[in-house]
């Protein structure tokens, strides 16, 4: 009977986590504040979460559900060109950083290397959230006719590194020309990777 | 006549500082944590920094002018081949993430992604990091002959991308196999961006 409110509210506390932690970071983000912008009494959520820690595991099971409907169905329903399904991705990368003055921090990575010393169980979210984004590029470099002996695992891995690093530098300069000419390294290299047209 | 003794107090104090933004973050870093590292009083603290950020500033000063004598000078000094000097300094990385069990991050990169809104003094600092590191690196590619047209610049932020992007995700993992894979792409790309043997 009480199920919709009680989930409503558990939803809440779950999107403030996210937003904070993506915006201040894990650290500097209190329960207090979480409890502020969720618009709940510290009941609530100390019935859903033992506590801050328990958040983070629930913020990042939420990223790795939702990257599908949040981040790729957006974007690869209206690419046909799996190579351009990659850049589609890292379009949306650059969008962000440029709506934000280069703000924009990728929220995975930046918990990657905030915490220092994460739970296993945080730790192995945070690699399930990397390992489900590149296993959805590897599926797209895999359609594209690559090179034969191409190691697709290897690319796609390094699809998101470029995409960390890059984003790293440009909110570090708030210049987006930093994740500019990285992507464009990428293509180049992508570029010379394809199965050259007419030879042997 | 007291030169000497607070000169190495303030030395002890940035050092202690140093290795402990690196190894526990600079947000769960306390005064205390820095007091009882570097053996000295918080009168001998404070006289020399007003606090944290001052001394954050110094640390990040500290390893912008040690890059040379720290980073550079020890591995560059043994390899001639201005590409193979590029992947030395990789190799340092990969070094001191397998001795480390693959806890190691780039201290830089760190704090990079750790301070969501850094001050403009803090944040120039990081950049002047990057810069002076792609700076070393771009002097190696420019000598390394590559194809007319590369732009030596894209390609110095791509070698500290790569770097950061591939520590990200082996620290993640904590396996090695990702820091390898992607230097293993980046050796690829750089081939294919030097003369053709014979070409015309």
């Amino acid at each position: 009977m009480m199920d919709s409110p009680a989930t409503s509210s558990r939803d809440r506390i779950v999107q403030a986590a996210m937003e904070l932690f993506w915006r201040k970071g894990y650290g500097s983000t209190s329960i207090a504040d979480i409890l502020e912008t969720a618009r709940v009494n510290s009941g609530s959520l100390y019935y859903f979460f033992k506590g801050k820690q328990e958040l983070l595991v629930a913020v990042l099971e939420s990223y790795r559900d939702g990257l599908d409907a949040m981040l790729l169905v957006p974007r690869w329903g209206v690419v046909e060109d799996p190579v351009e399904k990659v850049f589609a991705l890292l379009a949306t990368y650059r969008r962000l950083l440029v709506e934000t003055d280069c703000f924009y921090g990728c929220p995975i990575g930046s918990l990657a290397l905030e915490l220092h010393e994460p739970d296993p169980e945080v730790r192995e979210l945070i690699a399930a959230n990397f390992e489900a984004w590149t296993s959805a590029v590897r599926g797209c470099l895999q359609q594209a006719g690559l090179k034969d002996g191409t190691d697709h695992q290897a690319l796609a891995e390094l699809v998101l590194t470029v995409m960390e690093g890059a984003v790293m530098q440009t909110r570090t300069y708030r210049h987006i020309g930093h994740y500019d000419r990285a992507v464009t390294q990428l293509r180049d290299y992508l570029d010379s990777l394809r199965k050259s047209t007419g030879a042997k």
